[in-house]
């Protein structure tokens, strides 16, 4: 039987509760882990808490009751939030990034594990106290971010599909209008998917008409879910006009301008 | 300027080492983050090294050099892994789960974040020590699982798509047959994506003639990459002759039978 020192103890239950964000731990999980008096974890949970949030790393919770432990909320301060948004958007002015028919290329941005990983770690944030089942992205660039969101709320993912497909079983399928082309589009997803009654946030890359998300939204009416929030990483400006109106976007486009290769995208300020 | 004590700097530490795996933090960045010399640095360095490794959580690795520091290096000892995934395939043999066709439903396992986690971190484990530049996989369900083996890795996330998008700018089309229906299939992937001549891993969810891997391979050639390594998270035994021979898969299905609902999975024995 091996005893771990103060100093020890609290590593590793920082590590533990680092990688297990929003996830309640028992008081008696660390107990056993580290042979030591539940008295004696208490105490150190009280240094880790005082760790975490003196560095604004996010918060400790104690959850009380039958299942009572002590959970990691992750977190950003909003001044962390600013600079770190503001650094990916000096990213994105780079002109070379406009891509033939006014398009920014940001696919790279979004494939790097450490910025999805904040990205997600922000998304979150706005919904940690509400009892959300399950982070709802229509593949494919969106779902990195949404998979880090999910992680940092610690409840599944769901990815709508453009096709169906074998693998899936039964499927749903709508079709939904394109808000800024007017085309139609078909999405599917798995009855396996989802519990009837769930309640779900929707995560994207990108709005512009909001039509994408106008159809996740009719595709949880088939599932009889509620919407509680959607978020997306990059809206457009233009136009003001947009087929949802309760979004939460990170940054904004104000324009893009092929000419000239100027770039107006900035942190959304919440 | 505020001081913190060694228990602070020790809990601090940690979690800063976890949220970047394999990346290397100079003892300068602690040392002025906490206003604690670099010897005290070190001495708290060598506490952390042993909370990690005691616990087999991973090592901590020292570099040397101008670009000096110390890295988590996150790995699974033998026995968790094998307990993490039987714990997966005990999931995966509910006889609920065949579908029409006689495929295997496993969506839902790929997008619960702590499972893919896990999964990220036993793939990752085994190219730590080569020099990758690239998860590369093809959307959509081995997005999420590829994106944790990036993150663990501490490298950019390439997903390989089915249709070219104009937001990708100048795309490299492939075709290519898969592997079990002969059938002939498209993959595109951005110009921007990649930089020639890297060294890549492919990372996909399922594999059985191997075509869809056999397709990733050609592509790279397309961007002149060497692949160091290919992982799937389910193989199937049959059949036994693949497009492709060196990969190394986390489970294998060695038979399905969907008359009496019997599926026999089990964890690959490296």
């Amino acid at each position: 039987m091996e005893k771990y020192k103060r100093n020890e103890r609290i590593g590793a239950i920082i590590k533990i509760l680092a990688d297990n964000p929003n996830k309640v731990i028992t008081y008696n999980f660390f107990s056993e882990k580290f042979f030591a008096a539940k008295s004696s974890i208490s105490e150190d949970i009280l240094v880790v808490k005082k760790i975490i949030e003196n560095l604004e790393m996010g918060k400790i919770e104690t959850v009380s009751g039958a299942a009572g432990g002590v959970k990691y909320v992750p977190s950003m301060s909003h001044g962390d939030r600013e600079y770190f948004l503001e650094e990916v958007c000096k990213k994105l002015r780079d002109p070379e990034r406009i891509i033939p028919g006014g398009f920014l290329y940001y696919t790279d941005i979004l494939y790097m594990p450490d910025i999805v990983d904040k990205l997600g770690r922000i998304i979150a944030g706005k919904y940690l106290y509400e009892k959300v089942d399950y982070v709802v992205t229509m593949e494919t660039k969106g779902i990195p971010v949404a998979l880090m969101t999910a992680r940092y709320l610690n409840i599944p993912l769901v990815i709508v599909r453009r096709q169906t497909r074998v693998t899936e079983g039964t499927t749903v399928t709508i079709n939904y209008i394109s808000g800024s082309s007017s085309k139609i589009g078909t999405m599917s997803l798995s009855k396996r998917a989802m519990k009837k009654g769930s309640n779900v946030v929707i995560v994207d890359d990108f709005m512009k008409g909001g039509g994408t998300i106008k159809g996740i939204i009719s595709m949880m009416e088939e599932f009889e879910a509620e919407v509680k929030g959607v978020s997306v990483l990059i809206a457009t400006k233009e136009p003001e006009k947009k087929l949802v109106q309760d979004y939460n976007p990170l940054m904004v486009i104000r324009n893009l301008d092929p000419e000239s290769g100027a770039i107006d995208i900035i942190p959304y300020n919440e």
